[in-house]
């Protein structure tokens, strides 16, 4: 109780020490002071003193009615599209679940990959690569993957409480929560912080769309999807050699399901074609937020989703108060010039750096600043732009730097098991200890810190330019 | 099944029947491509086809995609003041109902008036009107006194089965909702629509504030509220004379709750300084949203609201989509010509009219048109505008019609059973009749209409000219 108090105290002994200290040479007491609140706010997301929505409707009110930031600015985050995006792609996910069609899939990968624990961890990795485009909250697809994962591991008699029995399902547990991180590095529309990102890289004068962002991220995305379970298995033996049942069990399962059922059907139907209008929205010029508007109005019409669904999706709309609050303080961080003043910081330690040395510094330090956040949006909104205008500065080509940072955003998410709200999930399962999930976090992260880096770079450079 | 089908086919043959049809001259392609979808949505909640969500969401996907309207004009709804503030409103009221604040308020003005059916009538609508400024959903507040109406009645032995029994209930139940259309025209924030008219009104080049807008209503709404227990008893005698029990049996629930809790005083100061700041916000020049977001915030902060409970708003969510999607679409038919073309067509059936009558007629035609509506906010973002505009060109002094069709919008919501969504827990009670309903909201209608008419209009010349 004191303790929790002690720490409901650090964000706002941040936020008054940093408002009332001397304004630096160089920003305006504007700038300053939201540099103050937004500190704060992310700051007691950090420690623990408040959860992102209180934190974010506290630091807009305070800017507000201080007169830092005009009403207008500090609600723009509602009306961005990349905001809505997530919002509305949140709501249109709920389809694939309830329509059973994410199941489907699932059984269908397991009934033909499923003869061995490696086998089982390719077919839910290849299942979260291939489902994850059309699948814009890897949280949501994650809540797909798992009962089928938990499914298969309880099936070959793998539980939490046998010391070696649990190996198996620890392995594809963790195989798969790292899925998640790679998948959404894959596709720009994998996971809700890759618009918000790419939104941010935008302002350095680097458009990314679905198909640049895909042409980019393929060959080292794959290749580190494709080590995946082989580095997995060497860090956490499975203990089991081969699962013989599990596609003969996927199989039956898939019997009883029967053929495709209506609703499966249309949702199947209505995601061909979002996918296909997302990934031609470039050449037809057709505004992808809007896609998804008509996709969810669609859904509803067929009563695939009804409003009672959405009327479920309370957190849904937690996500957007915060995100859009959050969204629009980055956005006047950077319009009041404190993004770019913080940047010359940072820069002046790293000057003189060649821009390859400069380049990896940048993401190896981007990387493991996650251990400090428990989102991966926030650290997005708080430091993509810096970093990122940083490495431009220092001479690194705009699309590498973007790039890099931008995967970088999706695969540091398993450092931690905090370390993205997808991965809640699957290490409350029991089957691996806080221990093993920090270890094996280090060494994925440093798997895929590697192949980005020493594939991924030269890869981005030949493409992107 | 058929029925169904052919309901839901009405809004797309009337979108695509107006689309496609000659454009009148003196109009945009564009601004008649938008009437074509906006009047489609509109009449696909009329006809019962698709509720104002999936109409929502398929409009605005159809306007963006098909290059009718620019995306940032579409989403700018998100963003704008008013509706966020009806969407931080329906969180923030949760705190009342949970705290317990809102039932103990209720109790204590029964325990003091409630010694007669009359005087059990005045405790509610005074209730209501006492709490109506901190409860900007008037759905919210009808939560609040449905259980303490439906206490109060079984207290008194009144049961919807019994013929002559159950009349108490049907009075108070009848009371109680009229009350809430009329506690809702006497308060700015007393509802969601207000703040959206107020808006509206805006662009006829009126500002009203929450102090402008008390000032205004406090005469006409104050009489209709004094003579509504009266009136009802006569249309609808309550049977008994006498129910000395009540204020024993709520003095005695008072008792049993104590003291004020922690959460009730955090609540009921929170929403003191959040009114008062509502109060002085145009003095002081606060911005009332931010005021609601610093109110959610220190809610949260405090733990009388938590993240579960914001978890369970998703209709608040869906709200928020169709309001701030149609909120954008009528702002657009005004910016693109349309409103005035419509408002110069209705205009040249009413040419000639003295500015007196003209101003009777609108306000009449007005009230008796929501007989065609299930939602007032529908209205509101449908008509408003127009009706404004006619009666300003001929030459009705501006906040006098703004305010008469401002009041009649929240005074109308009792024509029919659904007339307002706050209705539907009262008219599904079984204390009235459907035919009982429709009977009591004419007449009462057109007293409230009478008061406003005859009382109002001279006092609202009188104070705001």
């Amino acid at each position: 109780m004191i303790a929790t108090r002690l720490r409901q105290a650090i964000p706002f002994t941040i936020a008054i020490g940093i408002w009332f200290a001397p304004v630096p040479a160089g920003l305006t007491a504007q700038a300053w002071h939201l540099f103050a609140v937004f500190v704060a706010a992310i700051s007691s997301v950090l420690v623990g003193a408040f959860p992102l929505l209180t934190a974010a409707m506290i630091a807009v009110g305070t800017l507000v009615l201080s007169g830092t930031i005009a009403p207008a600015h500090a609600f723009s985050g509602f009306a961005n599209a990349s905001v809505l995006l997530v919002v509305i792609a949140f709501l249109v996910a709920q389809a694939v679940v309830k329509s059973g069609l994410g199941k489907r899939i699932s059984l269908f990968m397991v009934s033909h990959f499923g003869g061995s624990p490696l086998g089982l961890a390719y077919s839910i990795v290849l299942t979260d690569a291939a489902i994850a485009p059309a699948f814009p909250s890897n949280t949501a697809r994650g809540g797909v993957l798992f009962p089928i994962v938990l499914s298969v591991s309880q099936g070959a008699g793998s539980k939490p409480g046998d010391p070696e029995g649990r190996r198996l399902g620890g392995y594809l547990m963790f195989c798969a929560m790292a899925s998640l991180a790679l998948s959404s590095a894959l596709w720009l529309t994998a996971t809700s912080g890759n618009p918000i990102g790419v939104q941010i890289a935008v302002k350095s004068g680097v458009e990314i769309g679905f198909g640049s962002w895909i042409l980019a991220s393929s060959v080292p995305a794959l290749i580190a999807i494709g080590m995946l379970p082989l580095l997995v298995a060497r860090l956490f033996p499975p203990g089991v050699g081969a699962t013989p049942e599990a596609p003969a069990a996927a199989r039956a399962e898939l019997a009883v399901m029967g053929p495709l059922s209506r609703d499966e059907w249309i949702t199947a139907v209505t995601f061909a074609v979002m996918v296909a209008g997302w990934v031609l929205a470039d050449l037809l010029k057709l505004n992808v937020t809007s896609i998804a508007f008509t996709g969810l109005g669609v859904l509803l019409m067929a009563n695939v989703l009804t409003l009672d669904d959405i009327a479920k999706q309370g957190d849904t709309l937690a996500t957007f108060l915060w995100l859009a609050v959050l969204f629009a303080l980055s956005g006047q961080l950077n319009e009041l010039g404190f993004m770019s003043y913080a940047g010359e910081r940072l820069a002046s330690h790293l000057r003189g750096l060649s821009w390859p040395v400069l380049y990896v510094t940048l993401v190896v330090l981007y990387v493991f600043i996650h251990y400090l956040f428990v989102s991966q949006t926030s650290q997005i909104l708080a430091l993509l732009g810096v970093f990122l205008d940083v490495g431009v500065r220092g001479g690194v080509p705009v699309p590498l730097m973007a790039f890099g940072l931008l995967f970088a955003s999706s695969y540091f998410s398993v450092i931690t098991p905090q370390g993205g709200s997808q991965n809640i999930i699957f290490a409350a399962s029991g089957y691996l200890t806080q221990g093993e999930l920090y270890r094996l976090g280090l060494f994925v992260t440093l798997a895929f810190l590697a192949v980005f880096l020493l594939v991924g770079t030269p890869w981005v450079l030949f493409v992107a330019g």
